[in-house]
């Protein structure tokens, strides 16, 4: 069975798997090919075939939600796993839980109705991490907080009327959900992307790293994709480590390419 | 249980993740959100919330395997959907079955190793659509065939060396492996994507469709994605008619949304 990384959040992991999206470039990292970019070529060239070695195959399996926060997700999360209960073999790599977004809608604003208050959003995460421990012992957890906010940008994309016009979300709210995003992952001793923070490093990042105040540009799906490939890294989930399970055509002797499949 | 899509093939298929890649593209068109490009606004403008029901999910599996033929992947396909096999509930939607790029490699050239006689090429691929249609009855298997071939371009993009000088693939080749292809489909009453015939049809197909004069560019890409999603559409494997799992956002109630979520 190949293993699995689950992508679990709302649209902004639901749109993961547009063009330049960072689910599809997980994807793509973890095909049997991986994505050493051009950068990397030197390494091709002294080691030749020994580079395949570090490839590695993963299926990454997207279950975004879009619009939904975390006492929603609450309340289906057994069905959205309910198939991949089971024995060891179906045991995830890894899941990424990347909620807040929703829950730091205002709760005066046109988008109350997605509104979670923040120690409840806490309670919630725990929830859905705990859930998840029980259901999978060894699986990775990995936390992200919401994005920053583009306050004037959100203005101009209503996801419904707006009558007061003022933004549904603000940046300081979203950065009060990322705080409290990190504790729960402090308390959980699980690695947590600071993605808040991370994008607010960046210059002009309103324009950079998001395309309507709130959810990705190409650069800011670039920007969780590195930082979450770091996170799996640093737990042992890289490149180099795991393993390919059928024959790489560097391995597939030229003289007698059949001998490389006789196990199968 | 999300229905799920297989890519099974060559290194096209591998790399479909990649960049604006068939693959990713097809992914996120079966994303909840589905895909509807931005010329389709006025769609959600007329029936509003409505659109959200041709929503769907389906998980697309990538099975590529760099370098493969018809011949090597034959000795790996228990392998390949060992754990997917049993009850109905597992069965896929669909199988995207994508060789012959490499049975096409010339028998006199530098990647002899990789080729497979044409006649034996028409046995193997039937191999496969027999053992897939044993193992679920229901799925519905799609062919496509190899890619044309810029022999030019090969020439710059050696897998391996090439003392002879010459390219290891030629377009003559790799259309009679095309046309085998669809004899097969044929003979299996099962479609096919004539992809050989319909990337000629485009304007300098050579560096529109292609990057290396074999793999894709993000034109080729495109192709296939949109060749791919007309075949399902024909099969009845459309937006408009498979299920979405959970509540969409659209279909939430403002004024109460946990109702949605009652039922589970």
């Amino acid at each position: 069975m190949r293993p699995k990384i689950y992508l679990l959040g709302d649209s902004i992991t639901e749109d993961s798997f547009e063009d330049g999206g960072w689910g599809a470039s997980l994807a793509n990292h973890f095909s049997r090919t991986g994505d050493l970019d051009s950068g990397f070529d030197w390494l091709y060239e002294i080691f030749g075939t020994l580079c395949y070695l570090f490839d590695v195959q993963v299926d990454v399996v997207l279950r975004g939600y879009s619009g939904y926060n975390t006492r929603w997700v609450l309340k289906v999360l057994d069905k959205v796993f309910h198939a991949v209960e089971g024995g060891d073999g179906f045991e995830p790599l890894a899941v990424t839980v990347f909620f807040g977004a929703n829950d730091a809608c205002l709760p005066d604003r046109c988008s109350a109705f997605q509104h979670v208050p923040l120690e409840e959003y806490k309670r919630n995460l725990l929830s859905v991490i705990s859930s998840l421990k029980k259901r999978w012992s060894k699986t990775q957890i990995i936390l992200i907080t919401p994005p920053p906010i583009d306050e004037e940008t959100r203005l101009r994309f209503p996801f419904i009327e707006n009558p007061l016009g003022l933004p549904e979300r603000t940046n300081e709210a979203a950065g009060a959900y990322a705080k409290a995003c990190i504790a729960v992952a402090k308390e959980c001793g699980i690695p947590v992307v600071d993605l808040w923070t991370r994008m607010q490093q960046v210059p002009d990042w309103q324009n950079a790293c998001l395309r309507d105040g709130l959810h990705l540009s190409r650069g800011g799906n670039r920007i969780v994709f590195e930082e979450v490939v770091m996170k799996l890294k640093d737990e042992g989930l890289s490149l180099e480590v795991l393993p390919v399970d059928l024959p790489l055509l560097a391995n597939i002797d030229p003289s007698d390419p059949l001998k490389a499949f006789q196990q199968y």
